[in-house]
């Protein structure tokens, strides 16, 4: 299979973590998508052995080299375009998430997906963390019973972030780029879509970001009448020991299940104990290549990228609004 | 000071807890404040060395014994009815909260308290627990600089509860009951007051327990901007080692404070550690009467509990009627 990659501002290095669990693909092309430099993106396909042609038109490089699959990873303003286009090509899109940053973008690429045999996933990697997908597994396999209550939670450092951090219309803002994990944990674990959101946001004390938000909330009512929630932030101090402080708190009939720390930390009716995850079965860009390939089915399904891109942006309009919004 | 006591329904045995800190206390009479039996009342009361008399009717015992502090602990649906008695007879009130079901009756104990020169503080006795009363220290001494973001979680085992329990009219509901110790120590540690709130909540899967909600969560704007949510269940299951899991974690411009397991973990430009907290320099009731008696000020204010009586019940409000409430 053919591989062409688009930018790499966010985590398009997830393919080179997997592609050679693939067997013969080719990475002829790759393009910043926009007036970034290629250099950091061609400096890690070679690292990884590939010796891509650098294209500066993207949509050129799609028609010429005929790609079958594109790692989409441009100016988050233009993933919602890169996406449509591909889709209309058949191309199938490996997208950096969110995979549109308003309503309408989201329109526009499902309707190219509709007309299209091309598949659609975000990049969702944290799905794909040890604890996060054996925790996930327990408890959709009944560790806790009936899942009732769920709390997700991102911390970042903040560090020094790229100009397009600093507006919405390049940035998409906080809650898309940053919930979007703690949202998918939500549907993961819980096997359920969203009902209903509520948010809070706010970008002062944000350091001289600009428009981006430092810290939001948000509180979901799931359909089955789960109860879920996501804290966001970057206020994690730059000396602490990882960059990010991932954690899932899943609370059910049964017993309560957290993933914290990178472990599975688990209360049933045999007590409290720890797990240490095993590690993964599989990872994201190989899981989705080799489901195209007609292989056993990925972890992440076309819907469930629409329904947790769909997700990120009416959370956002709730914060931004003030208002509860139903889905 | 003359002390009464009326029922024993919640945590009246906070008084005991540090009666003996005061001098010259005397508990001349005890009620049950309804059909309850007065006897466990009565046997606490007789295990720390007082030999009360059991009035059959409260309000007949405060006007014979005329106490000068009433605890307040009958109960839910009487303890408006029974503050605003004692408070319109100028007796000091020591009220298990929420001190009030309905706005109508927390209407009534301001009405009364208004007029009167007494008193009145609600049991928020996990302020004074030695953690959560050091780490609110830290953050109000700017140990994480500017707080954003301040979560609170109460996870309870359910056990066999009372009947009362299971009618929200008798109970007031989980948001309420539980609910009030995660709002507190949301008022404490930031020292601000709420905005507005939303509220989910979910009484299905209760094992048999009626009205009563088995989780909810709620989500607040405080007036600086300050971002809060609490989380709340009885779903801790009964094999776990402590009744409750009571955690609070405060993120702010220039660090990360946690308050779980009972220890503090601290992030900040410094490192991560772990605290272990001090004993405490004051226990709830003891705190509130050496104040009466002209001593240091205590850590509950009068304004406070009304604060927190009202953002118990307007939570719940947003919960029962699935929209955005504002204070």
């Amino acid at each position: 299979m053919k591989l062409c990659m688009i930018g790499s501002r966010g985590h398009s290095y997830y393919v080179f973590e997997s592609i050679h669990e693939i067997p013969g693909m080719s990475l002829p092309g790759i393009s910043s998508g926009c007036g970034d430099s290629p250099q950091r993106l061609l400096d890690l396909a070679e690292r990884n052995g590939f010796h891509p042609e650098v294209c500066s038109d993207w949509r050129a490089m799609l028609d010429k080299l005929k790609p079958d699959v594109v790692c989409i990873d441009g100016p988050f303003e233009l993933h919602a375009e890169m996406c449509a286009e591909s889709l209309k090509r058949g191309i199938h899109v490996f997208c950096e998430k969110p995979i549109a940053l308003t309503l309408d973008q989201l329109e526009m690429v499902r309707a190219a997906h509709r007309k299209s045999s091309a598949r659609i996933v975000s990049m969702v990697g944290l799905r794909y963390e040890p604890a996060f997908l054996q925790g996930a597994r327990m408890v959709r396999g009944g560790a806790i019973g009936k899942l009732k209550l769920i709390r997700a939670q991102k911390s970042y450092k903040l560090g020094t972030r790229p100009d397009f951090y600093k507006h919405r219309e390049t940035y998409g803002g906080t809650i898309p780029w940053v919930g979007s994990h703690a949202f998918d944990w939500i549907l993961y674990f819980s096997g359920d879509t969203f009902e209903s959101v509520t948010a809070v946001q706010s970008a002062e004390d944000n350091f001289g970001n600009g428009d981006l938000e430092i810290a939001a909330l948000c509180q979901f009512r799931m359909r089955s009448g789960i109860l879920a929630s996501a804290s966001i932030d970057y206020l994690r101090p730059g000396s602490a020991p990882t960059h990010g402080d991932d954690r899932v708190r899943a609370a059910g009939t049964e017993g309560v299940l957290e993933v914290r720390d990178g472990k599975i930390h688990l209360i049933d009716r045999n007590g409290e104990r720890e797990i240490i995850p095993e590690q993964p079965d599989r990872r994201l860009f190989s899981d989705f290549l080799l489901e195209l390939s007609g292989g056993r089915p990925a972890l992440v399904s076309d819907e469930e990228t629409f329904e947790l891109t769909r997700a990120c942006l009416l959370a956002r309009e709730a914060a931004d609004s003030g208002t509860m919004i139903h889905f």
